[in-house]
Order: structure tokens, then sequence, then C-alpha cells
């Protein structure tokens, strides 16, 4: 496979994007690959996701040819976030004591189905120490405790600058992030929250589901925003439930609904393959 | 087939139910078909769901087996619900104008899918009143204002009562009824929530979906209560949506949502197969 | 809504595709609204739909803009098929006895859900002729036996041509239609076939699953071609069923899917979302 | 929780055997916890699934209860096989090199998923050694080929008597076993094969579907008997998939099918909950 480039776009609707778009690529050489677009008509937004081939006897390279489709796509008044294939993120994965999660995201880099590295674990607990080192994973125990959170932030910070996180996954972390490190970070953080959004936001979802006698349950993947469990939802699974499934039953089913929904959630992303506006999500699967 | 007897029980959990249950059957000549139970633990609440056939030769027939059983359940400190096969329930349909709940219902029974017979369908609106009498169903017009409410639904129950009728199904209907009527009434009452509750109770749940930007919708059927929107939930189900679904794509793939959810619970509530307490069902499928 | 055009091309795949129609439209004026391709990479096969707003000063209308298109098309080595939002496809429904797929059909279309018009219902049994009418459409009693399916193949060609059908639906019809039938017609067929194929094709599938003890039973809406159960597949689903289903509750269940299936696949169709070749479809959804 | 017995009868059907068998545990001081009956109408078999905790006070304990319980059911004309909550079922799990069903089921054993312990893992390679010690698995290698297969089978039959095997589970074992091999082992082999069978049995399922253009994939877990891919069905489940698919998505979600699906069926099994007769399950869920 020849390197290619990934273009995510976003700006306000106007006629002929599409065209203009393909055109720029098309004039330099490159060939596309996927191309695919949304309108969002009620807020007037273009939405597009275009992946191409540059032009392979360009000299001055892929990061060449991205600054100037950066150019381009601001002449057009839109905003691009540009990823080159030959980039491999950088995923830094949160977790306290759960291991479900951990392993699932694990075992799948191990596969092979992730376009990007698992480079570090960082924990508020050491629980999870062993299974990192098995899969050959730093792993920094950053402990927080309610006096000392603001500290531990700053510390978790510093952390992954020096890991060159592109991306932060929290597998089951049991912590808040405060609005103030989200900023600072500048990076996108997922979260996997263990119940259907926007039902059962906040603690003990499964205790909630339980006592309202729902037959169904679900689990969703988002990006973590200052507003807890209300940012952009990426993706939601579910699975059908009866009377007879206690509150152990649900949280069993639940692991393996988060396991799934979060790696498909990361996998999108690290494919750049969604966008996030707003509190919502286009998803160009 | 032979008429059977179903019996809904319900009542504090002791030792040696199953086997007195089926032991007081089986000593009167009757043969189990089915028996399912459950036990809420935390709740200490026994039920069962228990089907036989009696002793044919039984000259007193169906409802003095099922005044026994009744009174042998009561022996036990539980309640029970009692149906003979050979009651067909009598369901009365509200409607407004939407009408895909109301042809849905009217097909499968047609086609022999329910328990019960369709009686009579009342609206708030004549839109329905062609399709009612095409299915030869007899409907009643009776208008609700702001104003009128309490009058009209004095006409409701003065027509239930007249109709007999065993189970009133909301179709889709706008209204809400009040606790009084509910009460007075003294027969359940299911309606279709179309979302998947508790998430967007209330209003236009298929904009707050949009708005929220869920990746998946639902539909609700539970038995009404004076709590909108609070009622045991009986079947729930969902289907899977994109960034490029509009409120109206919503709206019609939740019709087909609507329709399943609906006609299933009705299915299983004529079956006998659901037993209501607290705000939860146990539902023997 | 103004009017646009939709092309679904295929051909060998080449650099530039995706700019160089892009680019044909843009110049011409017109302003593309949806654009969708995908790459067989084995077969070495560009698929594109594009959906575009031509130019509306135009004096030569819709039918000159698709005409040109066609000819460049064919000039990249493909070929296209064209659609205006102006012609409204006209659809034919072929049934036997069984009327859940055909009320479900006239009731989504009544609703509005199809981008075509119900033309006729052809039927080898009186059965639902009142159906038919019901719903306001003509129907047409054209038996068939073994012995005179040449001639009645011959009559029901004369009628597809006399109602200039666009779209044959077989909502079960229970007969099948021979390679030469379908040649001539030279229109596109859509069946619902009741299993999950390639599982259970043939007769009796509800019979064949519940004889192999499945714990799923599906349906598939597919192309008719010369060979029974082989035509391209356009979509399917599935639902679970467990030991206590008998093959009344497969062919109870089975119906609910049959309809699901069968309308989307219609839908698709008529929205010119489905481009086939070989034994598959690209469906562009 | 005190010690409980289940028992899985079945045999031909007869009036009473809900009650006598409910009536037997009870005058010997038992307290059934869950009972739960089938009746295949065609075939005039019923089975049952009871589970229950017999008399504390008994010094014969529960192997006494037990060996009175089977001579009762034979009394029925049932067969009956009963487990107790005290004994942990061995299971031996087969593998060859692919690692994700093993690593699934080796972590749900892990968390308390099953009732049942992991004992060791057979493999003809040795690729899977290291991830088995890493669960603290005995691991032996058993290298199988053409010529030697008789060989091995008599090696890996030693083996799992020397292990004491309750249960084989082959985890993506890609050799087949000789029905010889099956009869002298006398205990039950769970498989998982990767497509929803009956369609695409045999080799390369995936690249089956794939040239078929299904939009739907799936797993069958099921027993494996002396007919290939014949064997009763326990379990499937499937995943949605669309033209943009090639052989490697599928083989990935396949995987995510086949973990999910082989867990759930040893799960089910060691639940004492499944029951086979001629190529059919009951499953008691």
């Amino acid at each position: 496979m020849s390197s290619t480039l990934v273009a995510l776009l976003h700006g306000p609707d106007q006629p002929g994007l599409v065209a203009r778009v393909a055109g720029w690529i098309y004039e330099r050489g490159g060939n596309i690959l996927h191309a695919d677009q949304h309108r969002d008509r009620e807020a007037g937004i273009f939405f597009q996701r275009v992946e191409w081939e540059p032009l392979a006897a360009s000299g001055s390279g892929l990061s060449a040819s991205a600054e100037a489709f950066q150019v381009f796509a601001a002449s057009l008044g839109m905003e691009a976030r540009l990823t080159s294939s030959d980039h491999r993120a950088r995923v830094v994965v949160f977790v306290s004591k759960a291991d479900h999660c951990f392993h699932d995201l694990a075992l799948r880099w191990r596969a092979g189905e992730f376009s990007g590295e698992l480079a570090a674990v960082i924990s508020n607990h050491r629980d999870l120490e062993p299974a990192a080192r098995g899969y050959g994973l730093p792993f920094f125990h950053l402990p927080v405790t309610a006096d000392t959170k603001a500290a531990a932030e700053a510390q978790q910070l510093a952390k992954l600058r020096e890991l060159d996180a592109d991306l932060v996954v929290l597998a089951r972390y049991m912590q808040v992030l405060s609005g103030e490190f989200l900023q600072q970070l500048g990076r996108p953080v997922i979260n996997i929250h263990h119940s259907f959004l926007p039902a059962f936001a906040g603690g003990r979802p499964y205790h909630q589901a339980h006592a309202r006698g729902v037959k169904i349950i679900g689990a969703t993947a988002h990006y973590a925003t200052r507003d807890l469990d209300e940012g952009p939802i990426i993706h939601q699974d579910v699975t059908r439930v009866t009377h007879r499934y206690g509150v152990d039953d649900l949280i069993r089913l639940g692991r393996d609904l988060e396991k799934r929904v979060l790696a498909q959630a990361v996998r999108w992303h690290l494919d750049n393959r969604v966008l996030a506006y707003g509190n919502k999500t286009v998803v160009f699967d």
C-alpha cells in the first residue's frame, strides 16, 4: 500500500464544494480513493472525508501536500484536519481496576485492528500493572485523591506530553477529568459510559437500569467534554435483558457491550472517520 | 385444542411453592402444559405462570376450577389472575391521527396473531373512521379539548364499560389519560412511547433524539400509570441511526419500531404472559 | 425541493474518476448533493452514485443533462443509469394468496415512504382483489397452471408493457418466473425469499429451518434471475428463535421479517441506491 | 449460596410429569429454585431442567440425592443427567494458531463467568503455548499430520482421560475429529464454526460469504458429531456487512462473533442449560 492522506473537512455549506475539493486533488496528480460527505441542512454545515494518494513523484512529500491542502481548505472557509497514513497515532489508555476494556484494546491492537499504537497505560491504581507489562506496555501509576486531583492532573498532562499522545482512551477509568485538563490537553479523549446515554447518566447506571426495569441495556462511547456524559456520541450498542437478570448479570453483559463499543469508537477515530461538532458526531464509516 | 387455564401468581416467596402448585393441579386431574416461575430475590417475591388442562370430565367446568384455584392461591398468600382459553379478551384501541400502529394491530388481529378480539376503536379525531370501518370495527368519535377533558374521560369510561373492554391499547393516542380515569377503569392500558425510555420521556422524542445525536433510537411499550412515561415497561426495541438521518427519517424508522414493539406487548399481554409489579414487569415468554 | 438527477455508474477503475465526474457536473453549473463511490479491488471495478441539482436556468432541461452525462460517462468507459427526481417509477406488485407483504407495501406507499407509485397488482389468484381495490389499485387476475405457464407469462409481459412498469415486486408470489420472461421484460424484478440465503434455498424454508434446529431465521430480498434463489442479494435481516418455536411461529415471525426486508429493498431500489453486478449488489445507503 | 442440584431430563411425554417431579423433590424436603420444561409435540418428547436445594440435614448428601433422583426419573421412563453445584466441570480447550477465542475464554474464566475450570490447553501447534502459560494453564503440544492422525487422536484421548475432562472446547481448532474419537471420548465437544450454518458449511466460510455477496455474516456454536458441521446447534449470532467489506473485514468482524457465540454456548453448557437430541438442542436460558 502506498501512502495516503486523509482530510476531514467542515465549514459553511456552499455549492460546488465536492467538485472543488476533488478538482484540487486531481490537478495536483492525486488519486481519490474514497470521498464521503454530509450536509447538516439545519445548521448549514458541510462535512467531508476524503482520502487520496498524492502524486508519488512529488519531492516535497506528504507534509507539503498536507500544508497546501490546508491553505486551500481555508480559502473555501473550511477547517481541515489532515493525517497521513505514514503517521501512526499514539494512544494512551487510562484505566482504574476493571480490566476487560483494557485487555480487549490491547488484544485488538496486537491483532493489528487499529491504525495506531498503544503507547502507554496510566492508572490511579496498580492493579493492571502486570497486565500492561504482559503486553510490553509502559505503565505509570499516578494516584488521584480528592485532595490531590489538581496536582494529579498536572502529572497526567506532563506524562501525556512526554508520551506525545495523540489520543487518550478512558477504558473504564473511574475518575472525572476536569474541563481545564481537557482544554490544556488539546487532544481528543474517548470515554466509555456503561449505559445507553442519555438514559442513566451519572453513577451506577446498571443499578439504575435494573431499578427501572428496562428490557434493553446499552453502552455509549463519546468524546469527553467539560460536561460529564454530555459529550458527542461516537457509537452505541445495546443488548436485550429480561426480568431474570440481576444487577450482576447486567454488569457481566455490559462488559461485552463496553468492550465492543469502545473498540469500535477507537477504531473509527484512528481511521480518521469521526468529526465532532457541537454535541454530535459525523461518522464516515 | 382442548380448553386450558392460565394462572399468573405472585406473592411472598417461600419454600415449596412450585411443588404445591403443581401438586394441587395434579391431584385434581389437571395436566400442566407449561410452568415458569421467577424469584425477585431482593424483593422476596415469587412469580409464576402455569398453564394446564383441567380434568375434562369435570362437570363444574372451568369456572369452578378457576375459583377453587384462587382460594388455594390465597391460602399460600398469593394473588392469582386466572384466564380460560375459552375467553377471548376484548381489546379497545384508542387512536388519534397516526394510522400505522392501528393498521398493524388490525392486520395482525385479522391474521389470527392475537388471543383476543379487537372490539372497537375510540378516537378524538375522525381521521381513522374509514380505516376502522374497513376492518369492520365500530368507531366512536369522542373529541377531547383541554376544557372538556373530564367530561370526555367520563364518556370514554362509559363507552369502555358498555364495550366490556378487557384491555385498552393506546395506538399513538396523543392524549394523556388522568390517574383518576385509570383508577376508575380498573383494566390494563398499554401505551407505546416513541423513545427508548427512560431516555427522551415527554414530548417530541424523535426531535430530542436528533438534537442529542444518539446513534440508536427506540420505542417502549408500557402499562399506563398515573405517572406519564413511568409505567412498567413490557417491551422495548431499537434501531440504528446515523448522522445522515434527519428528524423525518427518525419518525419514519420509528413507525416500524412502534408497530413491532406495541404488537409484541399486546400479544404477550393477551397470552397472559405479563405480570406487572411496582414499576417493573415479569414477562414469561 | 428542486429537481435532481441521480446517476449510478460503473466501469473499469482508473485514477481520477471521482474528480472527473465531479468536475463535469461543476463545469455545467450543477451542484453535487451526494456522491458515494466504491471500488471492488479484486474485480477492478469502480462504482459511483452521484446526485446533483443541474443548472436551473438550463432551457434544455433534465433530459438534455441526462443525455449529455451518459455520453460523458461512456467516454470514461463507464455505464451510467440516470434518473430524474421528476420521474416517479411505476411499480407492479405480483401476489398470490399471502397478503402481509402486499399490505405493508401499500401502506408504506400511501404513507409516502417510496419514491415511486404502485401502479397495479397482478395475481394468479383472486384472493387479494378486494384488498387491492381497497387501496384504489387496479387488479389483474392472470391464472397460471403448469400447462399454461408460457401463455400466462406472455399475458403478464403484455400487461406489464401496457402498464409501463419500471419495477416488478414479487410480494410472496409463489410462482417461478422463467429466464425467458425476465430477459424479455428487461426490467428489474425484486423477490423476497423467506430464508437467510443461501441457507434453505428452495421450498418450505421455515420447515427446513425448524428441522435443522437453527437459532436464528432470516429473510432475503434479491433481484430475480434465471437461477432461482441465486440472484444478487439487496437486503437481509434475521430474528432470533428458540426450541420453543414451532413451524407456525417461524412462519408468523417470518412475516415481519419478510415485510421489513422487502420494503427496505424496494425503497433502496426506488431511491436509485442499488447497483447489481454479477451475483452481488452495491447498496449506496 | 448453599449447594444445589440441577437435573436435565428427557423422555416420552405423558400427563403429570411436571407435578410428579416437583412432588418427588418436595416430599424429600427439597426446595425447587427453577423449573423449566419443553414439549416437542411432533416428536412427543418431554424435556425439563429443574434446579433445587436438597434437604440440608440429609446425612447422605448430594450424591445420594442424585442417585435416588436418577432411579425415580428412570421409573418415569426418562433419562436424567444430574450435576451438583459443588462439582466444577473441567474444560480442556483445543486450539491451533488463532488466539482470539482462546484469550476470550481464558479472560472470561478468570473473570468468573464460567461454572467450570479451564484445566488445560491442547494444540497441534506451539504458537499459543506462551499465552496458555501466561494464564497459568498447562499446555500440551500434540502435533497432527494426515499420516499420524489416528495416533494423535489416541494421544489426545489419553491426555483428556488423564486430565479428567468433562468438556472439550474447539476454540478455532483447525482439525476435524473423527467419529471414532468422539465416540471413545464419550464427553461433549463444542465447536465454533465461522458461518451462519447451514450456510457456508465446510472450509473458508468467509470467502464463500464474500463470493455470494451476503449482507449478514454469522457464527455457529454446535456440538461436534461424526458429521462435520451437522451437529446440534447451541447458539448463533450474526453481524451486518456491506459491499465495502472485503474478506479481511469479514474475518476481523467474524472474530468478534466467534468469541461471543462460543463463550455463550460454553457458559450455557456449563450451567447445565443445554439438552441435545437428534440434531437439535433445547436451551433452558
